[in-house]
């Protein structure tokens, strides 16, 4: 068995092995953990009687009971004034099962009529229109898979010392879906951009009445009106029956219930675009307007909560993303970013979408840090903590992108660390 | 407005809208919709009052009722002896909601223990061997994004007259995932094929033993031991906690609640591949062993059930697929494939995968006659029902790929129709 990995061919130290050999990194060459079996396995209650039958929806083993939305919490003396997040660690692949995509509510989740609910255009328009979703519905249409991220997520890390907290109560407002809907170019040609429209704004029917101005060249080109998510149609708390969907550009943008597009000559300056989602400088300037989220990327397996075992082979996995493109390399580190190894990435590779990174890495039971280190197809690095912190105010937590380091003790367990 | 459709140019007879001016394909071309709006929509109860708050599970919408599995049925006397479909004319984009995802089960779906489960890897290997649920987590995997298609989906179309069914009804034993897992060629290798080994007979946990035979050439190709659908674990009703996963070949070779993969030197000719699943002639000659699903689409929307309203525009939207490579095109036909134009196609396409396909038409308030007709990147072409038929014993209804026709009818009805 030439192939098996009894040498496996590291391609960083402290056991990363190189991205060529991933798929021949058996756990042989590790230390056998297998039992011999005799043949099949053994015979199971389960396999003694017919099992349940068909049904009209397929729930999820009620065994997997990490399946959930984690760090629920809205603000005191709020009902729906804050977040849930994606379980990252508990997921693998790219897409973000609907009921698990993350939160960011300003006054909770409206329970909309779509029979009574309509999307204006108007403003600097030549017709101002009003769409209903049947109307809607007969329009030329197009999906793509992409991920969404609060400006907000992983904000946790500018904390002084690393706060103890998993991948998902870190990372977790994050998710990927494939979302389809009505190219919003063709919705402002229909009614006619007038020369001085510049910019739109954008406004939901949530009763915080959340607003934000794009700026008209993203909106004319893949900006969509999202109707459908992962397949169906959207769900309430991502929006039914519509939002606005800006690929790679900071989630508070992407406008959920959407009732109004208005086109005007220059940014709104809305509550949501001045006193919120700007960056403060250690120079007191507050930066206005960073939309696309930057190259980014995080291990989610091992992970904090996820304790290794035995000694020998683990598969390293994360996700990459940038919002400035399609990912083109991962690097990852188990000596605390000393030495790097490329990672495998799995072959759909889309644009402004996660992608999934995996690696193998060979624990020899001691210390280690493992990181990960994406680049996007722009040339974007995935910058260190440090970097990312220079020059901000101390509690400026926006648009953080720095690599993440989980520390691995000699017990196998994982923990937020900065190294 | 230039840009706009007030003289689309079109592809095809009857209405249809060439390709290259699809996302130009405006309302206002073909009539005038949309009310005027003063400005930004009315007032609305539900933007009065703060909404819902954060959750851990965020479910589809109560007023969707659509959103579920179709012909839910078992066998008379049985429990798990049947199928449920995809309504597929009530999604949109690539990905089926996991709850949503086909069924076609032998003896019900087992409630599997994960912590008791093995997969047992034996037969003609060096080293017979045993996997846990821990074990397989540490391997390397991958994902990918495929369909899923029950050989006997569509057999419907077999029937002498037209059956009047809905898309879903007929050709919803079909769905689309992120399947992840493990690839198969790692667990071979770790157990070491002797010389002999040729194929694989792979058998499930469920009562009735499920269990069919795969040449050893795909078993190192592209099939993977499936941990993970649409980014989470299994579902039950899809193989919890493992499927194999033969991407392109017919559903029910892609054994759920996987227990044991047997090497052997050649196929077993279980009960579940020659009783079933084999192609009977007209010359009393049955086919054995058809892998991949061929080359086939369908237009869910318009579509039976899906009534037109007013004349003028309307998106005619499908899936095209082929389990043996990508799709390169679909063309669309508004007079029953007398004259055909080229769709578009939603960029993410991907290879043994649903592709969405997309026109623009101008339903003029006459008869039409609507077709999809998909091409892969073998050059192999959806052929017609005719063709299909030909040569085949009047009860053979397993691998029908033929053209769909749906009939519109001046009320702006659609049918299912020979053409």
């Amino acid at each position: 068995m030439e192939k098996s990995v009894g040498n496996p061919v590291f391609g960083a130290a402290n056991g990363v092995v190189d991205r060529r050999w991933f798929l021949q990194a058996s756990l042989t060459g590790g230390l056998v953990l297998m039992n011999a079996g005799a043949g099949a396995s053994e015979r199971q209650p389960w396999m003694a009687a017919p099992g349940a039958g068909m049904s009209e929806s397929g729930g999820p083993s009620p065994r997997e009971t990490q399946l959930k939305r984690i760090g629920v919490s809205s603000q005191p003396g709020t009902t729906g004034t804050g977040v849930s997040r994606t379980p990252l660690e508990h997921l693998d692949g790219i897409i973000t099962p609907s009921r698990l995509h993350f939160e960011r509510h300003h006054s909770g989740v409206p329970d909309i009529d779509p029979d009574r609910h309509r999307l204006a255009v108007y403003g600097l328009v030549d017709r101002p229109l009003s769409f209903s979703m049947d109307m809607l519905e007969r329009y030329p249409k197009v999906s793509r898979i992409q991920f969404l991220e609060c400006s907000g997520n992983s904000g946790a890390l500018i904390a002084a010392e690393p706060v103890d907290n998993t991948a998902g109560e870190i990372h977790g407002l994050l998710s990927a879906s494939e979302w389809g809907g009505v190219p919003l170019s063709i919705l402002l040609d229909e009614a006619g951009i007038k020369p001085d429209g510049k910019w739109i704004v954008a406004d939901g029917a949530d009763s915080a009445m959340m607003s934000r101005s794009v700026p008209l060249d993203k909106a004319l080109d893949d900006a969509i009106v999202a109707l459908y998510q992962n397949g169906e149609p959207l769900r309430p708390s991502n929006g039914y029956p519509m939002r606005l969907f800006l690929p790679g550009w900071e989630g508070n943008m992407n406008v959920k219930w959407l009732r109004a597009i208005k086109v005007t000559s220059g940014p709104a300056m809305t509550k949501d675009e001045t006193s919120k989602y700007s960056d403060l400088r250690d120079d007191g300037v507050a930066e206005l307007f960073t939309y696309p989220m930057r190259v980014k990327s995080v291990i989610t397996t091992p992970s904090p909560g996820l304790t290794l075992g035995l000694k020998g082979l683990y598969q390293v996995s994360g996700v990459a993303w940038s919002g400035e493109g399609s990912i083109r390399r991962v690097d990852i580190s188990a000596d605390g970013g000393r030495t790097w190894a490329e990672a495998a990435l799995d072959s759909h590779i889309l644009p402004k979408c996660l992608t999934r990174f995996r690696s193998a890495w060979k624990w020899n039971g001691g210390l280690a840090v493992l990181m990960s280190r994406a680049v996007d197809d722009a040339g974007n690095v995935q910058p260190s903590r440090d970097a990312v912190m220079a020059g901000r105010a101390v509690n400026s937590f926006y648009h953080y992108n720095g690599i993440q380091a989980w520390s691995v003790s000699e017990k196998g367990e994982l923990r937020n660390v900065y190294a």
